[in-house]
């Protein structure tokens, strides 16, 4: 079973994503599965924590193709990672680096042979023209010393550094879903080490402190309270039980967060 | 032809529906269609509605997979329904129930067998964990008694009763449509024994009275003007042609409603 | 392969599409390909463009479904267009004749079968219950001539005159993407016979004058400014680097664009 997954931040409202697919299944026949096409717009740090929480479950084999692109038509680099057991295929500027690290071992290619491209290549849409036909063409059978050549220099990105101690926790806020739940790049394992669930942690936000119960889960809260879990991608996340925490708390991707407990 | 249905209430922007469509893949070789993940959160009768109305459409064999489900990680159970023709999983909050009741002859199964789910399970995510991993199981080829126990106490919901007589009907809003179309829950087949089309309705909402014909489709009253028909899922619609019902009349889903006819 | 694509204005929401889907699935084996529904409501043109602007890149052999159709349940007819290498399936206002026509060497047959539709035809869904099961007949082998009759007066609609010439370029907006960016129908390869990449092109829109770089792709000006260039559809495209350009110079589908250039 041949799979292809996009992730775009084109929309749902044009036909770009579906002039992507339709290029893929005229060169071969593969499931094609969304990851998500409302990336905000030239976000890419955004577009590469999508794609990080997502990869790891798709199985070996699978072709990822990722385009959050504002250097399209520039000189930027296009590229393919091999990993441990999936391929990623967009632009050379982080978006794909943190999903290839995840799964390891990872080796990046340079996009370099045209025979791998639609023929008339145009300088604004590149997902398209270059990175689906490569997509297509490598679950053809295509090898990949074939692609260009092994690059070393490609553009990386990172979720920030984040550290725990027995009593603190310091780390950024990632990503806030479409719920407002407010997703940190603190590690839950390695939290649960210092905090149990039941007991509180203590955080300050533009002067006003909060005292919140760390719980197993949403529903351990009344409805509107705000509470502190391990969410689905082993990371700390604040949440207000069926309401939206990033409104509340006016927290959003990039701040800083700092957490205390006992 | 396996086929698989995600019905959720977690949008498209984040990576959640992958994840889930990526454990399935990982499991067996399905077809995969999205009914809807703009489910309202948390809105587990709004769910319930767009399940039922897309159900009896499926082929027979059809595993669907619909999470709307505030109760995460509490007792809340976990069920598999079959029916005579398809099987629904998801949590035991009614969210399933009127979808296996349209489709009839349905058994309920408590989930509790972990050999059917994924090895390390989430507090917070139990699409991805749990019903999505037994749905495959069970497109695999797994027997029903291998779920878990039969139950008879799970949650029940409905869309409210409707009562028709000679000159009156008496009933609830359900759902409104992306178009603002207002979807009442008053049977259309029982209405037109006492109502023909070309004769008007009258109601009154928040003190203003209404004289609005009832009409086979949108286009038979003019622009922006408003009609009564009988939609797509045999059930008595308030609309306007080309415009906003919903909007306009300031109707809302569990609003009651009352139509007078001749 | 099988492929059968859908676009409509339906919205993803609701169960209409998946109601669409589910009847393909019930009487064929088919690859199920979205191009958008997100038209705006009853937005004939716009749906015609999303349609014409990614079929050319579908496989031969592929099924189109587009159901923009204000007209449901009135005379307006169904219509399935044979080209030389696609079919086209929907409501006869137009929507469909664009991309017909830029596929080329087009027939129009009147949809009168009733064996190819379901046995139960409601008012206001021929998306599910007369397109979706004849796309789905024509995959399993129907021939043409079961559909109905050929017809030659079709309603047509096209997307305005454009006229470049040495000084000079005339045209209209036919579409805004989700960027903001602005679609002309102004042909690029044409354009470019006049107009070097590099050079500038000027407009007046609302008493204020642009004079405004043409280049070869978004990221050849700085973040934030306005640039013309010829998009992935081969068509002049107004944009702003990593911005909104439709909100910015207040151009929306319809509008006239007249550009001047040395």
């Amino acid at each position: 079973m041949n799979i292809i997954t996009f992730l775009t931040d084109f929309g749902i409202k044009n036909s770009y994503i579906s002039q992507m697919k339709a290029v893929a299944l005229s060169i071969t026949e593969a499931k094609i599965i969304d990851i998500s096409h409302e990336i905000t717009p030239h976000n890419i740090k955004e577009g590469a924590f999508v794609l990080y929480s997502t990869v790891p479950y798709f199985p070996s084999g699978t072709v990822h193709v990722a385009v959050v692109d504002p250097g399209v038509g520039t000189n930027r680099r296009g590229i393919v990672i091999t990993t441990r057991s999936q391929i990623l295929i967009g632009p050379d500027n982080g978006l794909l680096i943190p999903a290839a690290r995840r799964i390891g071992d990872f080796k990046v290619y340079e996009i370099a042979n045209k025979n791998l491209m639609l023929s008339n290549i145009s300088n604004t849409f590149h997902g398209r023209d270059i990175f689906t036909p490569v997509a297509a063409n490598i679950l053809n059978g295509v090898e990949f010393n074939q692609i260009g050549p092994i690059v070393t220099d490609f553009i990386d990105i990172n979720f920030g550094k984040s550290e725990i101690f027995d009593k603190i926790a310091i780390g950024k806020i990632i990503y806030v879903d479409n719920f407002g739940n407010i997703i940190t790049n603190i590690d839950g394992f390695q939290l649960r080490r210092f905090l149990e669930y039941g007991k509180k942690i203590s955080l300050s936000i533009a002067e006003k402190h909060y005292e919140i119960p760390f719980v197993k889960s949403y529903n351990f809260v009344n409805k509107d309270e705000i509470l502190a879990t391990i969410g689905s991608s082993n990371l700390l996340e604040l949440a207000i039980n069926q309401g939206n925490a990033s409104k509340k708390l006016k927290l959003k991707p990039d701040d800083d967060i700092k957490i205390h407990y006992n």
